[in-house]
């Protein structure tokens, strides 16, 4: 349909873009059929567009997609009995500009805040702010409130925890990591949304691929990545506690409360992972 | 996250899957920048697994998408001025099977209907189920209800109209249709929906992709489709008026009232289309 | 559950609220049992909160609620055969405050509308800003854009059309009663919103309740009321074609495209409305 | 709008409906300004009417509703600073009929399972299936599968838990009541849902009403009640793991994943609750 009418159009702001491949392949071995849901995909979410993308399986394998509660988008195979592989591979425009960042962003009073914003001010499986309020008021509560305490909280984590792979598990909440001290990017995110929840300040969790654009490339190999959103002002904002850096190139693969809603592959079984290859860098164009 | 529990796994019923090929490109020429909602992307939903898919835009330009209200995907592009080509590419998993029929399903009574059903029996744009009531009544009234009476709908309208390009516009109703005779399958749906609805059967205009699978090849270039689906029993069955045969391969772009609700393509401005290509072919594996 | 935690809490400023009392009672007499769905319920929506409701049915019949696809909320309802009082009563706290008006409110450019406002561009059963874009563009394509043009295009529309009861029916398009002349509030809403599509302005259908509240009581009886709301800076605005002023205590019972998306009764079936009766009054408090 | 033609209509089954009045009233005595959600309203949802409700706040406070993620109706009130009362109260339609239970219902494989229905086989807040895992397969696995084995669960549940005010808190899990072997009505459904949950079986939490319809009236003051609802062949079906019978009249406020999706009142502050009273009981005509 045309609606064939000529209108003048205002001119962008140009933004250079950058071109970033990310993907993943999940090597499986099962006893049997085994059911399973990926979230994987890349979103297609401003300021990121999706140009391509291709899923491969091996052996071939129907793949069904849906989208969940939070509006993310869900794949279901069902992993044949024996060895099979799960590619999925994307091509992402992404803008060449720092992340969104404002110091005066301010906190908003609960009765101020939008109704589907609420949910994320309440205790979830592994964010537990009814648990950690005491530590939370004492610390953070005499502070300046808004985007600068947010950011106090996260430089809080990220010196308090340390980065340790196996530190941590499926099982281990907020308040285990806190004790402990040590986690991985998923718990530290999981303890700042605490901390934020605990004093009010809406807070979600994010997964998705994080590519070493402009930053020294960790020698590690490549992993999903975890991080969360804050909701101040008008907005959510971006923090990242396990890096505590404004990046480029994050692409959002979901959000949810915590972890236990954003799981990069749930199996109604136990099948072996043989292996699991994440990928997330820049293409050259 | 892992449940970690097996369980036992009933085996689908193997179902053959082809491959099948689609897309388009438009080719715009504007003469200023012009807003552009792009709908062509194929659903994956069951049973069609879209497991690659592309788009191509030159010059390169952000493609932003959403999903309507109806969860359609759609695609937010302005065209610059000067020429465009935008061009989408995807790879499905289609099965080998016929498409449903069932003779007995039912019509139900009104009060029957699913509460998000009860829209599809009421007016939209080009549908007018208010104005063609009492031919539908005289026609259709007296027949058996159900699957068998959607299906004398969709005969008469194929017989009724005559299709030819050119022969109807952007502004032609089903009234207007019926009263020429003549259309393309956009038209031959609004009038078998009317036809449906008036009897309040709930009837949904349906888009899409539309291979020559087993049926013999048409000379003509390749175009979109449009078809319906109507409310039997406890689920949509698929009509096709213009081509009344049940056939393989469809790949729905999108579903709405009627062909407002799923534009290929919506224009603020007046670009001038220079040329569009349509594909949807089988793949050899 | 507490989350156990003082917030100071800022205070709102204090508006005065008055009470509304809104309702209607259908008779019907029907031949055999009949389908109907009812959309006469107040919406709880800021500014106004619905504090009482009350549905009463003869005989005793059972309600059952349903919310659309705009959100709108509906009843679905059996009429006996034979004769029915379905009566909807509501109490109301509404601001006594003057509608909201902005001169300044500026016109978006297409590609700058939100996705979810991009319908309300588009042509609908009964408002056609494709066959009315040519009155649009020379009759308001020259003013200057945003508010003011919005307000005079119901200026317009409010002198062209002149109201009568019985002039239009339920088949008139906003094309049908340009022509004539003559219209009830419905069609003033359906005029006004072609001419704003037309122009790209995204504009919407509201149905709902209007008292006389400070204005002179219109000595006839009341009805519904419709107007329409439009889609200026960030948010929508009331505007009223036909009324071409700003009241208090607008109940807003449901929106939509069009008066086919928001129907007081729709009956399956032919039921006689032996009388209507439509109530929106202040209250004492 | 009338579509304006008969149709037959088949009669239902009738079935007795009796008058059911439920409400509840809080009494708050806060320091400051509170912003507060309550969840509290009767859903309007089959086979139960709502066919007056009534809210009254003194002093007289703007009631603001909105629908959360999982489809409840919540209401934002901010409690002034002082003594307030809340009241809410409604008068429902519900047929005089047996719960529906089928021993046959069977479970779904997690394949079968519909794509909306899988998060409620996850872990959340106060459902451990990751936990109760082992002996949720130890004491239900080797059972016949299906609404038997929920029951199982449910009988387990009802004589492992012994009913005791203050034994559990806000914070407990199933995993704290479970050991403890003390639990309220919350308590008792979170560890069956966490059972159902590790065995793959949907179930959700669901809170509302209950009456002493037919059913020796507990002398205890009344209160919310706190059941689950489990996925059984192709619905949900009514399990209640406290009292443990079928019971006529139980009126869903809202489900979600736990008891912190359906908080009665969530406050954001401190405030004295002085007094709660929750009616639920049988209105004669």
């Amino acid at each position: 349909m045309t609606n064939g009418i000529e209108t003048s159009q205002a001119h962008e702001v140009p933004v250079d873009v950058r071109r970033m491949r990310v993907g993943c392949e999940f090597v499986h071995i099962a006893a049997v059929d085994t059911p399973t849901v990926f979230q994987v995909e890349a979103q297609d979410a401003q300021p990121i567009s999706v140009i391509k993308q291709e899923w491969s399986v091996e052996p071939q394998l129907r793949v069904r997609r849906y989208t969940d509660l939070y509006g993310n988008r869900c794949a279901r195979v069902v992993l044949p009995a024996g060895r099979s592989v799960l590619r999925y591979d994307a091509l992402l425009l992404v803008p060449d500009a720092a992340e969104d960042a404002d110091e005066s962003a301010r906190e908003l009073l609960p009765d101020e805040l939008p109704d589907d914003v609420l949910l994320y001010t309440l205790p979830s499986r592994y964010c537990l702010p009814d648990m950690l309020g005491d530590e939370a008021w004492s610390r953070f509560g005499p502070m300046p409130t808004g985007y600068r305490r947010v950011q106090a909280i996260c430089d809080h984590v990220n010196s308090h925890l340390t980065f340790q792979y196996g530190s941590s598990g499926s099982w281990s909440t907020a308040v285990d990591v806190n004790a402990s001290g040590y986690g991985v990017c998923r718990d530290f995110t999981h303890l700042a949304i605490s901390f934020c929840r605990a004093l009010n300040i809406p807070a979600r969790y994010v997964f998705g691929y994080l590519p070493d654009m402009d930053v020294p490339a960790d020698p590690a190999p490549m992993d999903f990545a975890a991080w969360m959103e804050v909701w101040l002002g008008d907005r959510w904002w971006t923090f990242d506690p396990r890096n505590n850096a404004r990046r480029k190139g994050r692409a959002v693969i979901g959000h949810g409360r915590d972890a236990s809603d954003v799981a990069m592959v749930t199996t109604f079984g136990a099948p072996l992972l043989e292996s699991m290859t994440v990928l997330a860098q820049e293409e050259p164009a």
